[in-house]
C-alpha cells in the first residue's frame, strides 16, 4: 500500500481523526498505530453499510466515495502513525 | 468506571486483543489507550448486533453478556492502558 497517498487522502479524517491519527472527541476512535488489516476491514464494513450503531452511519458517507486502494493507502497511513500520537 | 473490574473482567478479551491491549493478530483492533467513550459504543453495536462485518459477529457473543456497567469498566480500563502496549 502507498502510505503517501494514504496521507494525501486523509484530510477529510483528520477533521474527526485529528492529523496525528488522535480523535478530535473521545466518541470518535484514534487511529493511529492501528492494526492496517483492521482498518480496512473496519472500512470496508462502512461502505458497505454493515456497520451500524453509535456514529457509525455518519461514517457510510465518508467511506462511501473510497475503492479498494485507497482504503488500503488510508489504512497503511494511520497504522503507519505513532500510536501517541506524537 | 471502576477500572479495576474491568481488568478483572478482560481475561476473556485478552485472548485476542492482548494482555496489554495489543491485538495478538492484525485483523483485530488495538485497544489500549482508545477513547472510552468508543469503545463502549463499539460494545454496545456489538451487544445489539448492529455492527457487522468483518470478525463483528464473533464480538457479538462476548458483548451478550455484558451489561452497562461491566461495558463502562472494560472500556475505561482499556483506555487506561498505554497505547504503546508497553
Amino acid at each position: 500500500a502507498d502510505i503517501a497517498a494514504g496521507k494525501a487522502s486523509s484530510m477529510m479524517c483528520a477533521a474527526c481523526h485529528g492529523a496525528n491519527g488522535i480523535a478530535i472527541v473521545p466518541m470518535y476512535p484514534n487511529l493511529a498505530g492501528q492494526n492496517a488489516a483492521y482498518l480496512e476491514s473496519a472500512l470496508k464494513a462502512y461502505k458497505s453499510q454493515e456497520r451500524k450503531g453509535g456514529s457509525a452511519a455518519m461514517m457510510w458517507g465518508m467511506a462511501a466515495s473510497l475503492n479498494d486502494e485507497s482504503i488500503a493507502n488510508l489504512a497503511a497511513y494511520y497504522s503507519s502513525l505513532s500510536p501517541t500520537g506524537k
